[in-house]
């Protein structure tokens, strides 16, 4: 394979697009060398492509030249997806987040992949209906990350992932090839599923240029119930006793005692009972008339051994006023160390207990704080290490006790993402979860769309061996 | 390539599996010469595996001799996709049949692929729970079958169709490697989609062996409109309706004139009202006491333009009265022409009426009785053209209509197959709706998994050039 060539790359890329849409300063190169993660590296430069003609034009150029592409949404990612590899470029959607037909009566979207996630869902709002997936990041994620990692979020656990929305695709896969996927009907079966092969690709095996998705009508009120439990053992037999019941809530997230310590140290959360050990978020949605059958069920579900407290609340103050608890989280666990290392694990949710117990256990041997909360009707718990970067034996008992971790969350038959992906963090582990004739075979895959690995090579699978 | 050696594989296959695990007599031949296509062709012989582990030692020998091998559940699809092909084995999934685990709590069930759809229904309805997809054919189809097929039914309008039902699979590519996809958790993105890429490929690209199915919690109650209107646009107008509101009802069906005659003829459905030229069958379903808000709804949504009447039935006995004309209709076209060439396209909801209008129009330039009725609520319909096979000059008329009834269909911004596939029936039409870089990419999947096309070769997509 001939030698990457990234500045006659960058003078081609100029001469066909014009400069205005490439941006080789350090002060762009810098904001545009880092995601959620702790990682840094410089690309050569950042493109900043209108049309998907535009995106065709730049793959072309860059296989010609052998220079890795990065594509990249709102850079929001927290496993190096959109991670610049030394000598890349990065492609942006920014500019390209232009809606392209709103559909309101067959319940369909389609727009660039550089429209804002959340803008989706409030154009669709608009018309009684709403786009589900809710990732943390909607106010300023981009679709195209959305599909490249099937994001999720708390609504996941009644309304499913990106994944289950996604319609049809158009995009460019690695050799340039300008593909089609899906149709805008909301069935079809023609040919093999490229669409949700791509969704959850990483931008390795194409860029997704444009995306028709799937809306719902939109429930027009929800009730929200806080509840406090004496322990990690008896708020995770109240989520399999929801799950495993009639009504499927909007959501159903979980806080464990560092979690509740670490807003109680900011202030906030004073009003939930002293021995709190375990905090549930539970949250119903539908027609006004409808969510007193629903919660009446919920709290049934809920009711058992180690609850201290249910409130409930109705009114969208009240329910803000509840959830100010779980939206201080992030911020307060700052507090605690620099760097969270942040996991996605997912077991059953009749498993959570014991995967709780299990972080208790490496928080202890490790001496490591560790703070869980998460989307628990998924079993998807986010699992943070808190870290000081600098202490290197720390950051070696941190390696240590998440391999131990994630051999954990796999013999009690879960995986090692639930929603935020695989990119350079995790690609390492994936041998542990997927067999190699599984791996090979994805590899392949990577190797047919993209021969000449300029498609965000080392993301989302093992280097080739 | 080698050429291939079916009498050596045999030979192969009965002292590996053992003669009972193979049938290679004329009659059984017989049984499994086709499927619900008009076509026949007789195979080598039918392997009857128990096991995964069979199932692999079969694709290998398979590989070996260079014989193709035609997967099969219930034979009960109708594009050809489980037909045999000259010289191939049929590799019958009936003997597959255990429930290996069945979990409540996490709403998940693992079968082998030989398990009757209907039955996974049953078993966890036991359990308060229900497997949504609803083929016609549930009472005797394998899920294998659904899974090759992406099958759907009436409840997809409102549950979505098998793909959004597979957690997991376990497969054998055509390589003979032993693949595990997809995980038991309800969320999970490490990896490339495999679960997806191959539900509905149509027993080309791996045989599935094992799946993880999703569960919902079952509704208890449901119930049925019946409406009739005076005209396919006033019926259509009704259907874009209903799914622009807010509630989505569980199933949606709609019967043209020709479909409401044919019934008529056989003496059921002599209450219609003696104007009605289309009838739609609304359905909702959810706790008991939630339902008259979903049905005032959807009444209210059904109003409108030509409505002649809306018949209303909650308890069990009166919705399969209501039912009676629409389940009397597949026997009763058969008394118009001994061969229904059954298509299965779909148009977004909006252009349901266009493309009625452009079948009346075929029925009338090609002096062909077409028969349409289906799931409106996904603007798919069941075009059934009736033909004498042996009258070449109708037959040669019916597949130019067919050509004209794709063309319009994909004018109308629809595709060529909502949940029947492609197999044999539809494969040549494929390029009118895929252009030829997807489609090469496709192909170029399908080389990766199966580089000796023994898996169902000339299934799914057109024969390569």
């Amino acid at each position: 394979m001939s030698h990457p060539e990234p500045h006659a790359a960058l003078q081609a890329l100029s001469t066909q697009l014009g400069p205005e849409l490439l941006l080789t300063d350090d002060f762009t190169r810098g904001l545009y060398a880092s995601d959620d993660t702790p990682r840094r590296c410089m690309p050569e430069g950042v493109l900043f492509p209108k049309t998907h003609e535009q995106v065709r034009d730049i793959v072309a150029i860059a296989r010609q030249y052998r220079v890795p592409l990065v594509a990249r949404g709102a850079g929001s990612g927290n496993v190096g997806g959109a991670l610049p590899l030394p000598g890349s470029l990065v492609l942006s959607f920014e500019c390209m987040n232009r809606i392209l037909d709103f559909d309101p009566v067959n319940r369909t979207i389609t727009v660039q992949a550089g429209v804002i996630t959340q803008d989706i869902d409030q154009l669709a709002r608009s018309q009684g209906l709403f786009y589900p997936p809710d990732p943390g990041s909607a106010p300023y994620c981009r679709i195209g990350g959305n599909l490249a990692m099937n994001a999720a979020g708390p609504k996941a656990v009644k309304y499913g992932v990106t994944r289950d929305y996604v319609l049809a695709l158009r995009a460019i896969t690695g050799t340039g090839a300008e593909i089609r996927t899906g149709s805008r009907t909301s069935k079809g079966v023609v040919g093999y599923d490229l669409t949700r092969l791509l969704v959850g690709s990483e931008g390795t095996l194409a860029l997704i240029t444009e995306a028709t998705l799937r809306l719902l009508p939109a429930p027009n009120a929800r009730a929200t119930l806080r509840v406090c439990f004496d322990s990690n053992v008896h708020a995770c037999e109240a989520v399999a006793r929801v799950m495993a019941g009639h009504i499927t809530p909007s959501a159903l997230e979980f806080m464990d005692h560092h979690a509740i310590e670490a807003i109680r140290a900011t202030g906030a959360a004073s009003d939930l009972p002293p021995e709190t050990r375990a905090l549930l978020m539970v949250e119903a949605d539908g027609e006004a008339s409808d969510l007193p059958r629903q919660i009446r069920a919920l709290e049934q579900s809920l009711q058992g051994p180690g609850l201290l407290e249910l409130l409930e609340a109705r009114d969208p103050d009240a329910i803000t006023a509840l959830w100010t608890a779980r939206k201080s989280l992030s911020g307060a666990i700052k507090r605690i160390a620099p760097l969270k290392i942040n996991e996605d694990v997912v077991v059953p949710v009749t498993r959570l207990a014991e995967l709780l117990a299990e972080i208790e256990r490496l928080t202890r041997h490790y001496e490591l704080p560790i703070v869980t909360f998460g989307h628990a009707g998924n079993g998807n718990l986010h699992v943070n290490l808190m870290v000081h970067p600098e202490d290197k034996g720390e950051m070696a008992r941190a390696r240590e006790a998440l391999l131990q971790l994630f051999k954990a969350v796999l013999q009690l038959g879960g995986t090692l993402s639930g929603e935020h992906g695989i990119g350079t963090e995790k690609r390492d582990y994936l041998p542990l979860e997927l067999d190699p004739a599984t791996l090979a075979v994805m590899q392949g895959i990577k190797r047919q769309f993209d021969p000449d690995g300029i498609l965000n090579p080392g993301k989302a699978l093992p280097m080739r061996s």
